[in-house]
């Protein structure tokens, strides 16, 4: 990838510091450190500092840089987080670069953006970590004039609006996830148990990975049949040992990343003749994210959306069975129920153009099994583009005839 | 799997309590919540409350109180995160739920050990709830008397050393791995690319995971290749979209985990006829692995380990090819290098019984390749067990012979 600077990106963030009365944003949470410099760390030491009339930083250990070059546009000031001459640690070692920078930038009495909330974060890599309150201690505790302040707000607000070159990203992610779904969707049968046919859809992802030449990726792919797909309504998804009988409902969810750009993707099969009900359900879930869709439009509530939605199932008496939010934001996370906008019937937002969100209309119904469909949407000036707009096999359930 | 109760932990959790002067330890870290309950929470937002004389509650969101019950025994409490009815978060879910279980259990006045500091941990699922500072806000809020304590420390220590349930989760853990290395090392070819190679053992760890009926699993493999080995020195691995040539060192690691329980593990392997400059490095290695594996015993300076296995690579000449520590603590956690026991040359630690950590000697050659051996251990009052002890083919580099 060669990386091209996204103006865009930084006039929009400049705009925002000096309406927040802020001089800089100083963020160590890789979905935060992508937002400000397009580079997503791997490990969590990397300390993005966003200066309204300065430049754009990151603070980044040595065997990192080299692969934020692919990504970001951003200065590098490198940092060795361990030796063999000393035993060291992130924070000690950042220290003296971070307060070097701030130095050379004049920043003594500057006023600073922090993360000081707690929240729902994407994993970059296995085992993260993370700064805590120890940012805020290294900067307050040589210049005791800088202004501490919190921008919990405002980057959850950033972060639910892309730039261009943003959502370009998120459909390349988006891209090869669906390349696994429509290889994948062909090739599992009734017999096989739950692992085995997430493992096709992961092992189909990864050639297409593979083929595309795209190293910065990972993706986890969920099978949850029969009950289990009645109950894939918690707050996470779990493929579990079950092996799949004919008539199953057999829902497969993503969320996979490229460069840290995030998908949140449902389909769900059935092998075999549908009974009616399910035909039924099908029919339901279909209408329901016509509907959800045609909704979307700048300035419309997101609990409008919610409610069009909800209208349809409840119409055919799947209410109840619908058990959560019809979407919310995706993109520098895949999953959090709160991140903006939030479709929801109690929400407060509304939609923009920029935004990035799924819609997941779904029928949990104990007994006769589970469906969702969800999709991500970008919203354009001149409509909503559906980037996971794939069939994946001609026997899916829940997809518009 | 059928939960006992673990009375070492209670006891041993108890002592250290009443040694730091703490009444209780309130924590949301997954690997913590594991060390105090037995339970890995998914999201995230699950709370351990570990008292000295009043039990051991966990605070679970509805979604996750079944699972629980299948690795702990610790008494449960269960908060709705997310609901129809209002935009809520878990910090808000859990602050009534928490202020009522500190009010019965006559807490108010308690000395409370909580987690407040900056470090590496492991990810238990794809996107994550962090609650910051915000247990020590709820709890604070609504006791003033309750003394706020950094347990950090304590935890830190606490995590370094495994009862022998712990233990025999954490072989479950290594054997599952090692099932897969054994499986796919024969499976692999030259002419593959490296996601298709790591692709073979993620696909491999799979099926035997459903083998086994092990659902709370997961597995990250790489593959580092030519290169790419010469340079796996970093931080993170990683797996890029490089072809397999022959004469090449094909490094595959492996970070796993059962229930919560983490394994960090390499193998080397080279197809075809071996260099002598390879033979060389083989043998180096081989040796420096055994000298250590003989260092390792109960009051043996963690430092001592790490000069062991320098000195046998160093006499080889590879001594400035190995460019990190001998070792870390594992279990808890894959791959902090600040775990204790550190096994580093400049480490303060010193190995006691119940300690499982790394032991991966490395030789990292430009222009010759890669080699790592790294394995898991438990140090038994009887002596050194090795859980990940398995040779993966019979052309494996790196194994003793």
């Amino acid at each position: 990838m060669t990386t091209e600077n996204d103006q865009e990106n930084i006039d929009r963030i400049s705009t925002a510091l000096l309406a927040n009365d802020l001089d800089a944003l100083l963020c160590s949470l890789p979905s935060h450190v992508l937002l400000l410099t397009g580079y997503e760390p791997v490990i969590g030491d990397t300390v993005a500092l966003f200066t309204r009339s300065d430049g754009v930083y990151l603070l980044i250990p040595e065997d990192e840089a080299e692969m934020a070059e692919e990504t970001s546009t951003a200065n590098r000031v490198t940092f060795k987080p361990a030796s063999l001459e000393r035993i060291t640690n992130s924070k000690k070692a950042i220290a003296p670069h971070l307060q070097a920078l701030l130095t050379r930038l004049r920043m003594e009495h500057a006023r600073v953006g922090f993360e000081l909330y707690s929240g729902q974060h994407s994993a970059s890599y296995l085992s993260q970590y993370r700064y805590g309150d120890s940012l805020v201690s290294i900067v307050a505790g040589e210049f005791p004039s800088v202004r501490i302040m919190s921008a919990d707000q405002l980057l959850h607000r950033l972060c639910s609006v892309k730039t261009k070159q943003q959502v370009q990203r998120m459909r390349i992610s988006c891209n090869l996830a669906e390349t696994a779904f429509e290889r994948a969707a062909k090739s599992w049968q009734i017999g096989m148990s739950e692992p085995e046919v997430a493992d096709s859809f992961q092992s189909a992802y990864g050639r297409a990975a593979a083929e595309q030449k795209i190293p910065r990726t990972t993706s986890h792919f969920f099978c949850m049949s029969g009950p289990n797909a009645e109950k894939a309504y918690a707050a996470f998804a779990m493929t579990r040992c079950r092996k799949i009988c004919e008539g199953d409902t057999v829902m497969i969810h993503c969320n996979s990343n490229v460069n840290g750009y995030w998908t949140d993707i449902t389909r769900t099969y059935i092998r075999g003749d549908l009974s009616p009900r399910h035909t039924e359900m099908m029919k339901a879930i279909n209408e329901a994210r016509s509907v959800g869709i045609d909704t979307i439009a700048p300035g419309v509530a997101a609990s409008k959306v919610d409610a069009k939605v909800r209208d349809v199932l409840t119409k055919y008496g799947f209410g109840e069975a619908f058990k959560h939010a019809t979407g919310h934001g995706v993109g520098f996370g895949p999953a959090s129920h709160n991140a903006i906008p939030r479709i929801h019937p109690k929400s407060s937002d509304v939609l923009e153009q920029g935004m990035t969100f799924n819609i997941e209309p779904a029928i949990y119904l104990e007994g006769f099994g589970g469906i969702r469909h969800c999709d991500v949407m970008a919203l354009h000036e001149r409509g909503t583009e559906i980037l996971t707009d794939f069939q994946s096999s001609e026997k899916d359930l829940c997809l518009p005839s």
